[in-house]
């Protein structure tokens, strides 16, 4: 599974176009490079349509609230050339400017991938009315209540699904379990480890790689997302072990995590990832 | 001693609200993550107050002096609601902006701790009428000749206390040795290592860090940012030594500190830290 | 060689100022610091004169083009004070914007060193009337059909040191084979590793660490650069072999790149270095 998505990675190196926040700007821009990609950070307004134009994909991420209109002209732009448009509502439902500022991307422009945790997702999909509920994002980090588990599983997963046909948008959902929905099918992967979520950034840096993998695969969107979430998966199965070998923490896992990227091959992915289609 | 403050971090894991600079911030958020709270590093002005209002603590750092306003809103609503407010003076002293920021800053808020290095300190103190000297602050490092030493110990642990006094505010001071400050109580912390100053940001880093211990300990401010000092110099020491072990610089020095800080139990400080009561 | 290089550094600890991107700042901060110099990035127009005057050299990056005013102000103070003004016209020719910010800067600034990768110096060699062509640059990547061989090594030495007349400045080309040309006279430099482009910012640290070295050798512009591009490629060599001895990747790379120049001695050079006058 996966061989293609990666080798039209490493033969395409997609440039991926990130309008990002500049929490964790630098490691996304790794992580796209481990992955065979080519990161351009570029956001001042005057120069983004230029460069989605030269780009194979475009990652925006809500963390960076101040450059609204710059994503704007970036994802029209991408949206004309048909270049897949990756988007990280990171902490929408904390503010109304974030939730406003989604709101008006959204109108503006379509998504092909919308990656979050599950307080962000059931964020946007309480506001297309497919879910009812409040949302109850205090941060940046999933609510403890909203969590995915093997009780509530099917019921995420169909919700992921009718949000996916609501957007048009792969949905992919990052947490303990890992889902990754189109209108139709899903992918459920049981990768990854807890203290993914001590290392800030770890969900931007997934959407980037989704960037960097989706702009090598424009035509397959649903397992190049997949691929990438099982990437970052393994390889955070991987780091944790390597941690734990030479006694480190959390920035050592975060150095592991984006070297077993930088290693990744298809024999790793597919030797080491639990994925379940539902 | 410290058990509680640690205790109180991990049960509540404190949203930490900071707005800070740029070039550390990625540093910050995983120090916030690996002490135990969970960043939010908003700083659009249109947010700020509602993130703060939904965090347990603020982290403002003037090295972000672009973010005055910003700063201002969520330092008064942090005020309203009674959350510590913790500041680093970041390079107080080197410009006419710096200072009146500053001034600006402290005119409007009320800072529950300000953490800085020694010529940062002695900046405010100054201009408080509590010493007399010129700000010899050439760049964002301490000046050799304001350094704390055992021959002027006494003298610069009695300045913090009346700084203290003036500001209504727990001082911190960074150096060779650190000095945690209230009105009449002062913890004096031999930790660390000078390979410290050859890491951008550990200033940054202490008092985000800081911003997390408050955090969890609202009531007991003076404890909290000596228990933070103590773990930010214990986790240096045990990082000089990983560091030499696997036979590397000051990036692997970086890695293994927030790793300690990520390991970190009172049993590792208080096995590790030399601290005295003046 | 290259002893008194060092020497001058470490003794007057220079302040560079910088004002540089957002994705790679931290890593420009540190390898300042390992290097000895003393960094400060600040950015804010109402400051940077203060700051560049009480520095010894200015490095500027064109990743941050929102920053012009601050930097036209900042370059021509240090101008002014004679003080080494080092540019990186990062991804030059990808955009309208950058090319005329290019212009702008050098109209306004003397710039003491320009280092980029073969195809952003070739772009501006091409805007001065020295090479013929039209800038291929698609990214912030060098081209593929732009790379320096054994082949075309000649040609390219003399368009950079026709280059270094027409700008009065030193000429720095990063590349699988390093190109410093003044006007008569140019080092080629043979190290470092090609998992150096997989990481991100190399460039930007390179220019960075130049910045250090001019500060603290301010007569020796060309022997300044030429001993921080061999810094760089000794340090990458090294780096490259730590990270194969503990299996790492990209990430551990750029740690041990770092943690090498903090340990860099002008016998490591000079026993590591492949460097040849032409």
């Amino acid at each position: 599974m996966f061989e293609s998505i990666l080798e039209n990675i490493l033969r395409s190196k997609p440039i991926v176009h990130c309008i990002t926040n500049f929490v964790t700007v630098n490691d996304c821009a790794n992580i796209i490079l481990a992955g065979g990609g080519s990161p351009t950070m570029a956001h001042h307004r005057d120069e983004v349509e230029e460069i989605t134009e030269k780009s194979q994909s475009l990652v925006l991420n809500l963390g960076n609230v101040h450059e609204v209109d710059s994503m704007i002209l970036a994802g029209k732009k991408s949206n004309a050339l048909e270049h897949p448009v990756v988007i990280d509502p990171v902490g929408i439902g904390v503010s109304k400017l974030r939730n406003e500022t989604f709101k008006k991307l959204s109108q503006s422009i379509h998504f092909s991938v919308i990656r979050g945790n599950i307080s962000e997702i059931k964020g946007i999909a309480n506001e297309k009315g497919i879910t009812k509920g409040k949302s109850m994002t205090k941060g940046v980090d999933a609510n403890e209540t909203d969590k995915v588990t093997q009780d509530n599983l099917e019921e995420v997963v169909a919700m992921a699904k009718r949000l996916s046909e609501a957007m048009d948008s792969v949905i992919a959902i990052s947490g303990a379990i890992d889902i990754v929905a189109g209108k139709e099918k899903a992918y459920v992967i049981r990768n990854g480890h807890p203290i993914m979520a001590k290392v800030t950034g770890t969900g931007c840096m997934s959407t980037a790689l989704i960037g960097a993998f989706c702009g090598g695969n424009p035509n397959n969107i649903l397992e190049a997302t997949s691929a990438a979430v099982a990437a970052m998966g393994v390889s955070g199965d991987i780091a944790f072990e390597k941690m734990e070998r030479f006694e480190g923490g959390t920035m050592m896992f975060r150095m592991f995590l984006i070297d077993s990227i930088s290693n990744m091959t298809s024999e790793i992915i597919n030797g080491g990832m639990s994925i379940e289609e539902m």
